[in-house]
């Protein structure tokens, strides 16, 4: 397709694909004479993620084009591949310094990570920036004074297993591993929202059959 | 308690107490003689979910305050008690108008919330903000041309069930609706970040597992 069917079709104006064909945002079309290239669906695809990392999770360029560099990474193995690619997103901030709730709060992760025998990111630890904001979040808990242990959260890590799973098998609906990871990023963004509305939806659901709607 | 062991157990400063009490964000203390107040353990309590909200979940002080209103408002049954409290947290953007594809996603989310037999908060529908927040997001994947519908979400929404189950078994170890009310902010505040790492670390570990872990 040309330009002008890219953008309607994506409902992006065309000079802000070129600002992306620019950017690298956007690999380049294939050229058909001085003036014209020709596009493809890869293309469209791509630009949806573009405008979701942009537009929906306002992402800075700069991180975007680090995020698709993973993406389009063909050195890397599929684990890998996913994984930096959502790694470049946005993280939340880390522990400054290593006080006692951190103290506390690595060795309660890791307590949780050998019960529920995710032996791989146990093994990655504090590789993995997911793993280091778990750490953050769970010392912010214990400095807070809320009461906290890793028992508590193993129901929930089976669960979150069972919606990874999920994740999983949907994302082996798309063949190659250059749209897997595609895929991954774009429900990184967008999906997660739609997850925890779900999980707020459910609690008021749930506490209207337990206590009555008023 | 008097003041200064109010400080030194919640570690914030007496000077922040002060501001916080001025604010009426933590109810005043019992005044034993014109220069002395005496505090209680509900007093600590209050204080961490005002760090909470303020410090971790920034913010503002007038949105932690109505927040708190809708704790304390004993003139609510439980279910409105919670909900009021969370719908008064900061809420993601609403659509700006009624498209194409906020129609499209009102009606797949209604279609999901029939399918799953969430009556209640099918029932309540734009009434309560988490609704139309899912609404929202649904619209922006369609509107991103993701395909999209309601019945792949249905594995999710039961999962989701589970986890708000199990929170509100948490809840209910905590014996006054105020307590209950609480917890529920505090949670959703300190805990779905939780929640969220717990995802993310769960698609890491199942995908280590099923393609190895580079």
């Amino acid at each position: 397709m040309r330009l002008a069917e890219l953008s309607e079709r994506s409902g992006v104006s065309t000079a802000t694909i070129k600002y992306y064909l620019r950017e690298g945002l956007l690999p380049p079309g294939r050229q058909v004479n001085a003036t014209t290239a020709e596009y493809e669906e890869e293309h469209l695809r791509r630009l949806r993620l573009v405008r979701a990392l942009i537009q929906v999770g306002r992402i800075p360029v700069a991180t975007a084009k680090e995020v698709l560099g993973h993406v389009d990474d063909e050195s890397l193995g599929r684990t890998m591949r996913l994984g930096a690619a959502l790694w470049a997103l946005p993280q939340p901030p880390e522990p400054a310094e290593d006080d006692a709730a951190v103290t506390a709060a690595r060795r309660e992760v890791d307590r949780l990570l050998a019960e529920v025998r995710w032996d791989s990111v146990r093994e990655l630890g504090d590789l993995s920036p997911v793993h280091r904001s778990l750490v953050t979040t769970v010392a912010t808990l214990i400095r807070l004074g809320y009461d906290w242990n890793a028992e508590e959260l193993v129901p929930y890590a089976r669960l979150m297993r069972e919606v990874a799973a999920r994740d999983l098998d949907f994302l082996e609906t798309h063949e190659s591993d250059a749209e897997k990871a595609e895929m991954a990023v774009a429900a990184a963004v967008l999906f997660e929202p739609v997850l925890r509305a779900l999980h707020r939806l459910a609690q008021e659901e749930e506490s209207a059959r337990r206590y009555g709607i008023v």
